[in-house]
């Protein structure tokens, strides 16, 4: 059985448990400690290199770390990930945009502000990342304008990794008012057959997630 | 024929124009003045929402950005690309990697030193990067210690593109110096077959460059 290497407070590990969610795919999940510093132990780093989850390990002992990477592993040959060489990269398109673009702006606000680390950041720092991520915004509402989801008519990973991070923006004190394309495709992503809702960090301790079943 | 949307002094236009000479594959230019702010002209963000060079558009008018969907979609059904989905999955892992890890900090640092930005910037900002980049090579040095490229005998467009800016670590402040396995690396790069170098940023004027051939 398929071994997801998780921690609850990562909206990353979210991307791959929802979309195991959708397949209706069984799997053991391995919990690691990220904020205990365990991803930096030898044994994760022979898993992954960055000691960053989520990872998976298959049956067959081998193992794949980066979550866009997993997700376009997972969903090949599913109804999630086009078949055709231009459709795959197409979601790589949104899957890279999503890295550096929303993740990379509004996924570190959040982090900095659920730890606490948010005054301890440059503040030149912090506008240059609200400032990319209302950008971010912005660009996908104006791509959202056009069809119900980013790669036209069908929901696919590209719209399941940009909303991990990006359906809480709010979190990173970016509030979404503004931006009603994203507001509806968002409704749209929770609308799909077994969506499954993140788990609100307040109502984790991060302290017994290595405990969790 | 291909038509490649450029900026010359780009390392992720590099990657595109490095794979099609590996491939040997025809294709005209069209320069985008990014330092002019031509990348947010409305033309040109109907091929990229996000303004960024590189771009390509097929001959029936589709387009595709984000130079790892790039090479991910040119090197489909070519050597540099394994055929099955695990390995197309792990040379994304890859891809994430340099977007994460590479780019984000040692290509940082290079473009805002080329740039004259870097005095600029917050020296907690730079320290960060400059950690996380010195932390992105020693995970490559432990990894290329065990096989010659990152995905095993062979190269492909995960070696290709995490050497892009990877090779020039040293015009960010980080010397290879201690990186004996990335060294030996680079030059296993260098040696195959089609390699063309970078052009040199400071062998460009920026301003003659959407005048280019």
């Amino acid at each position: 059985m398929l071994t997801l290497y998780d921690y609850l407070p990562s909206q990353n590990g979210y991307k791959i448990r929802l979309l195991l969610s959708h397949l209706g795919r069984p799997y053991r999940s391995e919990y690691v400690s990220i904020f205990e510093g365990h991803g930096q132990r030898p044994a994760y780093l022979a898993v992954n290199p960055t000691g960053a989850v989520p990872a998976i390990r298959l049956d067959d002992g081998r193992t794949l770390a980066e979550s866009n990477a997993i997700l376009q592993f997972l969903a090949d040959g599913t109804r999630y990930l086009p078949g055709d060489a231009f459709g795959r990269a197409k979601v790589a398109q949104w899957l890279s945009f999503e890295a550096d673009y929303v993740q990379a702006t509004m996924g570190s606000l959040r982090y900095w502000t659920l730890t606490g680390k948010l005054p301890q950041r440059p503040p030149a720092l912090l506008q240059m990342k609200r400032d990319g991520g209302l950008r971010a915004l912005a660009a996908l509402d104006r791509e959202l304008a056009s069809r119900p989801f980013l790669l036209g008519d069908d929901y696919t990973i590209a719209d399941l990794s940009v909303f991990a991070y990006g359906h809480l923006a709010g979190d990173a004190g970016l509030p979404l008012d503004g931006f009603g394309h994203v507001l509806a495709w968002i409704e749209r992503v929770r609308a799909q057959p077994g969506f499954v809702p993140t788990v609100h960090p307040y109502a984790i301790d991060p302290h017994s997630t290595a405990e969790l079943p």
